[in-house]
């Protein structure tokens, strides 16, 4: 019998999910409907496998629409941006299909659990990759540590999406955008929650890129990470409440923090304020606004910022700055803005993915724990780079574990119903399987002693 | 004919203007409804004026309550809370009542400026100390200026509610909560805009302790200033659209805010982020959560704190964080908190206003301007202390100018309608005049050359 699978939003990140989809559906005997509010880039796409497969037009704004889709469908994925997931999932819960998405559990998702289980539906959340592939293979290590009688005692995991290094350049950042830019720039504003050797750790926003670790991934080299906001609620659905330490952080290249820092302090990354400027205000003169008054005024723009920030005037941090335009008199662009607005304008173009650039994802857990009276060390690494500027790092590493997941799904291999994220065995072992087997995504591990 | 005036709300900080009212009712023949939450605190203070005055129980959730109250008068005070000042501008509008209130006029109250206009109702904001005695002064002073034939270059205004020198203590911050506490901990939580010279000026958060400027008031000596969130929003109703310098700020004593600053770097004043503290954490506890775990062992917290800051260990901002107890094994009492919710609560308690206790108000207007090719400066200064713990200086100075105002708008001597806020003549000259007559309350001005 078909089973009748329906994935809503076909955006630049879907592009590996629905190859996944494609490759699946005639043996799994699935129909495909990719609803997206522009289908016509999926015309080529999908032309080889009409058989099996449709693209349909999809308004977000059209409930009787989207009533209309998850009805005639047996399971839905939603690669939607995650505020539209709750109208998704209501609809999934009242005709009774199964959802799966890459998206946390919002606190309107997990009230949805009873209501989900009692009409038989399975809410498959944070199945991509962070969250996603992060819960699956941390999961995996932490269940073989235990299998061998370890306790662990701490667990630190790090996940970045960056970039080939052959695609970095000369860009001194190391960085383009392969994610929502404005989430980048928003990045960890709020204080950052952890635990080591059992204390609570707190890094405010305004400390929180001057507080980094460095990681290194084999082949990759250096890395550095900064805190997530909250790394204490991992301990419950790991099953680590008793954990002393605990640290989720995210991966940047070595130096980028510092000079993040200093767009921080600066003030730049502020959301919160309408500036009241011109469009024609250059980046110079908004820079400058920042600075006292008080500087010596012979000074150029660059040294006056490294002055005021107790910053190295020829070190790195300044020369991210300059290769930025801060000190240029290059118009911000956007009039009536708030600072963080301008430099994701500034930074979009700066920091854009070319045609020919590949990216990187790595992922890195760290784990210590104790057996037979020795403390252990393991670290497993994950380094997956893009294919191309379609099939990224990205798009794969997001899109593959949310299809396999919805595979184990329509097998009928998953039995647990209601709101679930991918921390059992049931889901994650044969996910992990097949993005090694097939894929080669596989995570290496090292272990010592001591 | 008798006036119907209506109170709404009669917490501490309207016993001022309950006194005002309750003395010129009589000649101006008014009757005063005062409705309250909790009324029977006024019973007491309204006995020997029952020809003249009443007090009613009222129920902020009560809508047909209001809407009773509102038309059974001929003006309405409100000193509720300024959420809920658009609930009762609609309804003084319905009815076709004046409103006065001491709060800023806000978008939803600016959006009623139509419809009050053609119901022939004046809704006159900011009429209290700040806003309101700060408009009815700076203008009084800018039309003096422009009389003469002054040209403003420059305008600085700064106000802060503070303590009678001897009410001061030993408390090294030298200051107490004469108002709303919250509205202290997360002041300045945004990017301060400000013109000097022709240049935008932004301050971010993190910074803006760090920049203030000293002021000498006459007979009470140094205080601090730092900038308030939008100094750009006054130019307009000033009429000073075209100024190159325009700050406003508000006043603190010396070593206050490099001691708050300490607060801000350290991370205490967030309030975007739940601990997830158990209420039996101590304050030593919470502080070194926030410092880095690689600090030198053997140092005390509070010299931890200082390395970290990069503070004087036995100076006075380490001095004022100790008088609060934050090194101390004190519980913060409070479980699941902000950060910005458990200082409140420790600063509730050592910074209460004791009934011996006396406040001070200060304001202070600094003009530059250029008359016959030279350059003045002219301050305007004015320091009002408290009479006791009821009629403090904050309760005075907020109470009596809208009771003035209230004052004129029921003698028809305000003409103006829709929403209206007191830069004209017509309302400062006269309200200026009476709490100078009547209250000693007056500005004194230096003016000097060059």
């Amino acid at each position: 019998m078909t089973s009748r699978l329906l994935l809503l939003g076909a955006g630049r990140s879907a592009s590996s999910l629905i190859q996944y989809l494609l490759r699946h559906a005639p043996t799994e005997n699935w129909f495909l409907t990719v609803a997206d509010v522009n289908p016509a880039h999926l015309v080529p796409v999908l032309a080889a496998h009409s058989e099996y497969a449709r693209a349909v037009p999809f308004d977000l704004a059209d409930e009787a629409g989207l009533e209309e889709l998850v009805s005639q469908a047996d399971a839905v994925i939603s690669m939607l941006p995650a505020t539209l997931h709750p109208v998704v999932a209501r609809a999934c819960v009242r005709h009774g299909r199964h959802l799966a998405t890459a998206s946390y559990v919002s606190p309107e998702i997990r009230a949805l659990h009873d209501e989900a289980a009692a009409a038989g539906v399975t809410l498959l959340m944070e199945c991509g990759l962070d969250p996603g592939l992060d819960h699956m293979s941390a999961m995996r290590a932490i269940e073989h540590i235990r299998a061998r009688g370890g306790v662990i005692t701490s667990f630190k995991s790090y996940c970045g999406g960056l970039l080939a290094p052959a695609a970095e350049g000369d860009n001194p950042w190391k960085y383009k955008f392969t994610w929502n830019p404005r989430n980048v720039v928003l990045a960890g504003q709020s204080t950052a929650k952890f635990l080591e050797n059992g204390h609570p750790r707190f890094i405010p926003y305004q400390q929180l890129f001057a507080r980094t670790e460095t990681l290194v991934v084999p082949e990759y080299g250096e890395f550095e990470g900064y805190a997530n906001r909250d790394s204490l609620s991992y301990r419950a659905p790991y099953g680590l409440d008793a954990i002393p330490t605990i640290l989720r952080g995210t991966l940047r290249r070595p130096g980028y923090c510092a000079a993040w820092h200093a767009l921080v302090r600066l003030g730049l990354t502020d959301d919160s304020v309408n500036l009241d400027n011109p469009e024609t205000m250059t980046w110079a003169e908004l820079v400058a606004a920042y600075l006292p008054a008080t500087q010596v005024p012979h000074l150029d723009l660059a040294q006056r910022v490294a002055t005021y920030l107790g910053l190295n005037p020829v070190g790195e941090e300044v020369a991210r700055l300059t290769w930025l335009g801060l000190f240029s008199d290059r118009p911000v662009g956007h009039a009536h803005a708030t600072p963080a607005q301008l430099l994701e304008r500034l930074l979009s173009e700066k920091w854009q993915l070319q045609p020919h650039d590949h990216d990187l994802i790595v992922m890195q857990h760290l784990f210590e724990f104790e057996l037979d009276g020795a403390t252990h060390h393991l670290t497993s690494s994950l380094a997956v780079l893009g294919d191309d500027a379609t099939h990224t790092g990205m798009a794969k590493t997001v899109g593959l574990p949310l299809g396999m997941a919805v595979r184990r799904l329509l097998r009928g291999e998953v039995t647990q119903r209601g709101v679930l994220i991918p921390v059992g065995a049931d889901l994650y072992e044969p996910i992990l399987d097949e993005l090694a087997a097939d894929y080669g995504i596989r995570f290496s591990e090292e272990e010592q002693l001591g």
